[in-house]
Order: structure tokens, then C-alpha cells, then sequence
């Protein structure tokens, strides 16, 4: 292939920003900490309009983020031109997403053929640092299956 | 307002109402279409800040959608002054969520002491009117527990 | 078997019972009671060796039984030669397994390219005629993804 | 309380041993390898009765075996005299549990209440020593919400 008129496809950073920045993700502030192959980091600050009822991180986000999470680490792992969709996510809730921030840190288990699981820590924390873990507070877990698509050939 | 006439609780309608008005639910546009003891019924609008990359509804507002059905649900089979909040939710993604709206639609299967479980239907449609199912495609599956808690003095 | 004149592949009634008495299922005295495109029915009755310190069915019984439901359900739906085999599995448990039997039914909500989410009921009941379901009590409800695959030579 | 007429509760490790030489998990051979606060860990060797059409460990049982890790995990956490029902499990599966083997690890995340989240990997193995672990493949991935009981009076 003569990529000297076709430019590389994105690297994972680049594609794991330009996903991110789009719609309710970007809308939402979410940032993309960290990428590596099979792994991700995804953080997002509080607002008023990320709550549920109480004043904590609506469930949904919590979701949303760790789902984020799960698809750049499994699309970090996959061949260029190709992302992670979701087949399915569960989360279990273990603690009120109560602090200033939210990261969730998700890790690829295993690709089989086309799908790979991920699992997705989600924490709530104080600090606004993200060197600082010591104000971090376990808040959900997930697991989640993703499906390797083509990536749609403007993404490329 | 007037607590000194010691109004009766909320009921399960205004409650619903109440708390999907606030936080994300709220700015999402979540709209609360039918409420009943054991189910409830939630839409929302396509926006281009609910979306992902891909330009259809995120996974993450629609298992946000699902959930707040399935709060409603099973809030609204619980003694007054009581609230579901969520254990734990699982998504199968079915189709992508490439309507004009989405509607979940929840009810709850079982309560078993404090903890209910809820299964949620989830569709994408092009029609506005609630009455109008003919364009309704099933995008998303889910199941979810809650837990039966006091609901916090300034909802009662 | 003489295999000379190329016989069609099992129909799906062949290869649910064959694959039922085989192993685990066999041993456990798994019946297929029903297999329709897209949907089926497996039982079992209660022995000591299927149930949990408290003399109910063992939840990973209840959960292979959904499992067995599921993959019939969803290989039911599938070209002859292909079989489905589960990608993963979530199961809730709502009541005891306290009867003389259990009957899961398993139906398939969608086949998206190689993967077929379904879902399934299972109910412990007193009776033991099939079609009496006045004593069913819903004790267990799942949801299961499935991916189609060649069957084995030997199966086809 | 007096305790010198009615002996003290079981300790985790033989309340593990009993519960699990009963019923399913005894009759198909389930052996507690090791238990500790929050954690445990289960294993079972191949036989053709737990087998499914294929030859592998059916996923009834290695969802069973998971669940049992995660009952241990979970009660070895709580006060003499209870133990961990399980209210929902979601198991991954990864890879054809094709080995001699099966051994299922289980760990606590957190108690909220009466609610306990474990995750449960599953591995299966050709050596016999629990210490060799060089052969080990991750077969699959589970977690779990377990309910805390009072223990029936005939285990206490």
C-alpha cells in the first residue's frame, strides 16, 4: 500500500481524543488521560448536570465513562482502522460518586477472534491531580464485551 | 415550601417527575411519559450532545435511559417516602440508537425484601408521537437490581 | 451411521437432544421440552446431586440450565451446521428453587451478524406435567449473548 | 450470649468445607483450596459428567464453580453465623475450558450493608499441583452481588 498519498490511519492517542471529543462524551468533558495498548484512563470533573437526584455522578455517567474507558482500551489493542463497539456492559455500584471527579481505568482481559472483554475500575476522588490517588474511593466496577468494527472512512 | 401542614408524601408520579428534572436527567431532556406501580415508561430526544462518534445515541445515555426507567419502576411499587436506587445494571446493545428519540421501558419483575429487579426494553423510533409505535426498533436490553432506600427528608 | 449418501445437517430438534444428553447436561437429566426458531424450553427434575447446602437447585444448576435454553434457542435460528456457544451470561436470582423441577424458556431478541442476545425465564413448579403451570413460581431470569459457530464434523 | 453450652459458630474455612461437600458442589467433586477474609479460592478436576457436547468444562459449571469461590469469598467477610446468597452473577467466558482442571479465585471488592460485590476469575490448568500454576489459562471472568443471610441453626 502506498501510504505516501494515503496518510497513516490515526494512531490510538489521536483516535482515543478525536472519539472523545465528539458528542455527549465532549459535551460531558471527558478526558482522555491515558491510552496503551489494552489499557485506558478516562476522567471527568463534576457538574451540576452530570447528577443524579442527590447531587452525586448520575449512574449513567458513571456507565458512560466506564464504557469510554473499555472501548479506547480495546480499540488501543486492535489493528489501525478498526474500533471497539459495545455489545454489552455490566456495572455494579459499591459507593455514592460523591467526590469532585470520576476516572475509570479499564484493561483488556482477552481478544477472542473479533471480541474482547475489558474490565473498568471507576473511581470518585477529591484531588484534582491525577499523580494523586490518595483521595480515591472505589465507586463501581464493570466488565464489558466489545465487538473490532471498521472504522468508518472518515476516522481513518 | 409549606411543610407545616405535614403534606403526605409524594406520590410516585411527582416524585418521578422531581427527581428526573434534576441533574443530568434533566439537562438531558429525560421526559417521564408513563408512570404505574411496578413500570414506568422514559423518553428522550436526539441531541447532538447525547450522541457518540458515530453520530447515533451514546451507549451511555441510553443505559442512563434505561436506568432511570428502571428507578422509576421500581420506586413507584415501594411504600411512600421510599426511593430504588441502583445495585447493579447489565446492557446488551441490540442496535444502534439511530432514531430521532428513544424510549425505555421498564418493569419490575420481583421485589424480594429490599431489593428489586427490573427488566428494561429500550427502542429508537423516528415518530414524536408516544402513540405511534410503528417505527420503534429494539436498540438495548437490560436488566437491573435496586435497593429500597429511605428517600432523604427534602423529597418526602 | 452411513454418512455415503450425504444426509442433510440435524435439524435443530436432532441436534438440541444430542447435544443435551451429552456431559453435563445428559448427566443432569436436562430435557428439551420445546424448540422453535428462535426459542426454547429445557427441564430438569430435583435430585440430591442438583441442589445447594439448603436443599434447593444449586444456582450454577439453574444457570446451566438458562445457558442450555439459550443456546438452543439461538442455534434454533441458525443455518444447519452452525451452533451457538455462549460469549457470556448474566443471571438473577429472585426466588428459592425449591420445587420438584425447573423448566427454563430461552428466546432470542436479535441476531446481529455472528451474535444473538436472548433472554430466559426459569420456574421451579410442584407439577410434573408439562402443561400445568399453575404451580410456577419465576425464580431466575437471564440474559445471554451468543456467537455462531461451524459445528464440529462429527455433529453435522 | 452463653457460650459454653452452645459451641461457637463455625469457622469460615469448616463452614466452606461443609456447605461445599453437599449437594452439586459435593457430588461433582468441587474442593475448597483456600479461604481467608474476603477471599477464596475452589477448584475441580475433569470428568466426563461436567463436560458439555464438545468436551469441554460446561459453562453451567464453571459458572457454578464461580459462584461457590464468590459464596466463600463473601461469608468468610461477614460475622460468625451468616452467609453470602448470591442475588445476581455476569460470567465472561474467554476460552474453552479444555483443561484437567478448573480453579476458580474470588475476591471481595465491598460490603455496602448487607451487599457484597466479589469478582471471580476462573482458570483452567493440566497440573494437578495447586502450586504450579505455569499451565494456568484464563478461562473465565465473573462478578457477583451476594446477599448476607443468617445462616439456617443446623450450620451454626
Amino acid at each position: 500500500m502506498n501510504d505516501s498519498l494515503n496518510p497513516p490511519s490515526l494512531n490510538p492517542e489521536s483516535l482515543a481524543d478525536i472519539a472523545t471529543a465528539k458528542g455527549f462524551s465532549g459535551a460531558a468533558g471527558f478526558r482522555v488521560v491515558a491510552v496503551a495498548p489494552g489499557s485506558a484512563e478516562v476522567a471527568v470533573s463534576r457538574r451540576e448536570d452530570l447528577t443524579q437526584f442527590l447531587g452525586h455522578f448520575h449512574g449513567g455517567v458513571i456507565t458512560a465513562l466506564a464504557d469510554q474507558a473499555a472501548g479506547i482500551a480495546v480499540t488501543s489493542s486492535l489493528p489501525r482502522g478498526k474500533i471497539g463497539v459495545t455489545v454489552e456492559l455490566k456495572v455494579n455500584f459499591l459507593a455514592p460518586g460523591d467526590g469532585s471527579e470520576l476516572v475509570a481505568r479499564a484493561r483488556l482481559l482477552k481478544m477472542t477472534g473479533s471480541l474482547g472483554v475489558a474490565t473498568i475500575e471507576v473511581f470518585t476522588r477529591d484531588a484534582t491531580s491525577e499523580a494523586d490517588r490518595s483521595s480515591e474511593r472505589l465507586c463501581a466496577f464493570a466488565s464489558a464485551t466489545m465487538r473490532a468494527l471498521d472504522l468508518p472512512a472518515e476516522f481513518k
